[in-house]
């Protein structure tokens, strides 16, 4: 089976980049998996995408090298399992708030003794080569994330579960849950609170060995959170990228030929 | 019928600015249509999609005001009349050459007495309104690409032909024709020879009372291009945007860690 | 954000009329958007199609103004933030047996400190404007169904629950599992015992300050429904109006040109 | 090989009538199967779909016993030869103005010696049974669509291309073109002047040996059709149907609330 | 309704052979179901495809005449409904490991008052025919799959299950689990622990007179396991047939023409 | 850019072997990549499948480092052009009847001065890697399909055509028209007639010094024809090698349980 790059950096003491996909398109996959990441992740989640996306995106990663991640959009076992097949070498779970969830979580992912996925590598075979059924247990990383409230009460607990990889941190609803709504959800958080917050999971995480991850919107947060410990971080996606490009080029072009704005109004084409 | 906004812009004079959708896929169309552009094409002809594409995309884009365009893989009326039918307000035509074509794409787009088109505006008449068949032989603009030796031979009677609304330049592919191969085919030419030869489309189209278009890479060419006379630039698109932004994000982090690039080798995940 | 016009129209003291789409397809949900209705919702439970179909449905449907909701196929929490990350503004969620059921089924739909749905409106903030993480808790319509023999056991513990909008009630389940299967399951029940039930809910509701809404087969029962004080009806869906008046027109062709009817028969093209 | 059951139904001198899809969908496609046509064509030209569409449609219509064929966009041999292969038993082609037109359209659907079909039918064969080779030819209806003021004055001739099999006649293109753009495009004409074409067309078909075949908005209108000679009547179609059913419903329920109408407002969901 | 023909072939102490479909694509189901299985069972849960595909590929299946089943993902309510309403005849559900878990699968596709599933036959109307409502509890085929240590423990009490009408038994899993992983997930095992197992399950199931059915590789492994007494066997799947049908071809290619091997290089086109 | 492997193998004097797509799907493509294939061609012409479906395929071969290849529908610009852009290192063109045709057909693959191909390699030049300008008129090749009588007469003239790589064989079509439909179209024919006209085209290909290539059901013929001196041999193809292997496995199955046949009927599930 081919090995997972990730461990690879982080057993070099070298942090890693990871890519986000939100759009459900395999032509979009391919060009950001040529961008320079170690790894990219789908975001099943909140990305605009299901699992019939996540196949040909999968297949448009591949030739580049980058390690597939996904994440699933709940704690559901059924899609857990169909992401493994499907090709993902990690799986990041939201809202894992407990230690009997992330003992759960992680036993989707393991093969007996160590859990309960269930053996059919149908297509994952193809691209991750032989031996698959031996090592996939060594191979495919599990993410918990921690971004609630009762997830922090229960940090220690969830970070000791056996054969989690890694926490990974979605600063937005950990925002939103930890001051009861009063700050709004984002990411890059400055506010000292939240700060300490993400110091102390990285301290936890150290203790247990595990990996610590969080989710970033801008190269320059990242690079803080790598210098706080953080071993991997996500930064952006390719809406925000896509979005944010195309705003300034509009400005940009607007400005240069001394248009204030564009006369965008409803119902005329 | 809504009105086409981009004659009512260029009748106020004043320049617009065209986005470019590669990929095929109803959200990135979405964003795009939402970052202020004038209009938006989808580009059937070296785009990563299909008619298939284009209809959900026409969908996606009808909410924001953005005026909806297409590039037609080739002078053939099928494809050209089904994307007037899924929506287009525009088509910009690659490769013609003679007046002869000119003319023959011209009347792809009119509806008797000026042209053949077919009758049959299943879904545009959802996103039109009222009065299609009567209105739309005025409020449908027809580009025709100049972009190629041949064409800018016959740039003259090309730009004559009746009910011809502009000619849109592809400057890739007439450097690389007016050239016979010597120039590399790219956007944003600085030889005289390649801004000369802009610059006499532009008079070819004031003289003939149509608007002349150009496809750019980057807002600072476009303004040039617009101080030249151009009515409309498009500046970029989807794809080269996503592919710049995401590599400019990683190459930040790389920079800020401290790494020199990632180590990404073929055969591992 | 944009508000929700069915609590604007509800608060006029109007009822409203609620499309349905079975058909995975944005040209029907665009089509359908076009007439008229209220709302329309999207019927991943019985409807032939996933959430792969919702979110350009939900594009297509963006420009007409009408509300976009979603029936999802089961209390499950992945498929319903998915649905209002994709712009649903409004959930309808079958087989709410239970208050716990209900309470649980309305924490998914609101953000802390309200309930655990987790933050990321990657599509549904380009449809639905700014100020969308403040807002949605207050815009969102949670619609749970009652349709069993135990639900209506626990309908007032259900129609109590804090923060659900409405009971939507689903007849052929209702009247299936209320009687035992004796009845069959259909729409637009005459029973009196049917009758009976259908306006206990609507007292129920109203004396919990919530909304009433039925899922019915014709305009004419749908009128008798808004007469017992239902807010909103659900009018036939995409599938039966199609199937129906094909079928009538074929009818209406064969008894004019004086034929019996077609003489299909399996094997023969 | 099947028979072709539109041939059968001829012969027995009774008219077909022959459904329509507008709407890229294989339920939909299913479902309109299901409503009694003789057969059901798949519009490529106008409607809104193209080759991904049509052969799970085919698929979905196969066990319903209706003729399954298909309108192409235009005179071009890939579509007609691919949509054979997918399973049509019979080709409309927009626009045929000459004989030689004519010709060329039969000739890409029939194999040597009559025709320059190439051979291949790898999911019509699961379809249409064995023997395909020897018999598509005799079993696949080409009907030439007459719809031009030029097709008019070149109509003897079309009308005797060898192996030919019909005339299929668009109005609202024909009145479009006979009328030079005075009267709009449109079904159902009841001006003399097209009744009298019509009329013309069914002379020279039966002059000919093949079949008229006549695109309607109604059953009533077909009916006459009938009356007049046509052989088959397409009456309606998937969108207009639906569109129809939905407004009325939707205008009933309004009508039995007392409402004048909804108060639908852009900008507002 | 249309009976379930595996239901007469198994009353008539004939076993069955069931066909499997792991390749999301609707034209590789109209092949698999043309190749005389009497049953095809698409794979959702380690199969490359979702719901998306599922529909598609039953309106395929459906002019064959053999009987459409699915493989689920999970035990998860959802999904379950959705392929019943999508066409299916019967449903295997993996790792049903309690009889607590075999009464609530059971309870999934049973309407009332036999079970909980929600009336809303949209699709399957079309294809299973009338009064589907009050026959559909008879014809729908349970099989629950026993995999692994846990279920083989509580074995009597899950073939007890009320209205269960198998056991699917999946060895891979099986194995995996019963050893402990000591032994590699595969079909067709020889261990003398492993058939023990499988004829221990044929042997309850007769004793609660509930059908046995078995996953196999080969058709001689396949007629064994007949031999001990199971009803139906799958024998290998679209994935594997395609892939070993191409392996044998070009190996006797490259064999009968002197060559050892391809010269596959990543990195080379 | 990446090199053409197949003009690396045949410079060696080895012959190659290409595998044939015909079911549009990219799990299908990326299995048949990895069964050993020198090259792997879509199939667009009778395939059931068209570009939507060669983009992912095309993405999901890459990684194999086999050459991907299509077959377009017919001798039309537009879809050559795009096939090329998606990722193409060799185009087939069936029914090329005269050196006008082949010479035309050309000019569609190469880039100014050699042709008049578009230049926008959109998604090639992520799979094809730097200097695609410059380099792709040296790398992707153009095969002519020559299969029918006129072809034949054309031969010579038809191999001069400047820049052409090829010819390949259809034995179907060739077999239909060189006899006027006397012999059923199909692959391995063993008439001499026919196995003359295909030595013919050898030694044609050889004096113009270009590759020679035949379509082949089974290896044994396709060994014979590289024996003749055939460049390159596609042998059968995703359809017939699944069908043929399913078909087998069910044979074997019900020869050893002693069954004659299914009792397959239509009407019954």
């Amino acid at each position: 089976m081919i090995k997972n790059r990730l461990k690879e950096i982080w057993a070099q003491g070298r942090p890693s980049i990871n890519g986000w996909l939100s759009i459900g398109n395999a032509f979009t996959a391919e060009i950001m998996a040529a961008q320079g990441y170690d790894s990219v992740s789908i975001d099943i989640q909140h990305g605009a995408l299901d699992y019939g996306s996540v196949l040909p995106m999968f297949q448009a990663m591949r030739a580049s090298g980058v390690v597939p991640m996904a994440r699933v959009p709940w704690l559901e076992p059924g899609i857990i399992m169909k992401v493994l097949d499907a090709g993902a070498y990690g799986v990041i779970c939201p809202m894992v708030n407990t230690a009997v969830q992330a003992a759960e979580f992680v036993s989707y992912l393991r093969y007996p003794p160590h859990g309960q996925r269930s053996f059919g590598p149908t297509r994952v075979s193809f691209a991750a080569g032989p031996n698959y059924a031996a090592e996939a247990n060594g191979e495919v990383l599990a993410f918990a994330m921690v971004e609630t409230k009762q997830a922090m009460e229960n940090l220690d607990a969830i970070a000791a579960t056996p054969r989690l990889d890694g926490i990974y941190v979605g600063p937005a609803d950990l925002t939103f849950s930890l001051t009861d709504g009063r700050l709004a959800p984002a990411f890059d958080r400055e506010e000292p609170e939240m700060i300490d917050a993400l110091q102390r999971i990285v301290a936890v995480c150290k203790k247990n060995k595990i990996r610590a991850a969080l989710h970033c919107g801008t190269p320059e947060y990242a690079a803080r959170a790598i210098q706080w410990g953080f071993d991997m971080t996500t930064v952006s996606g390719d809406t925000r990228l896509l979005a944010a490009a195309a705003a300034a080029s509009v400005a940009k072009f607007r400005d240069l030929v001394g248009q204030t704005a564009g006369i965008a109004e409803k119902g005329a084409y």
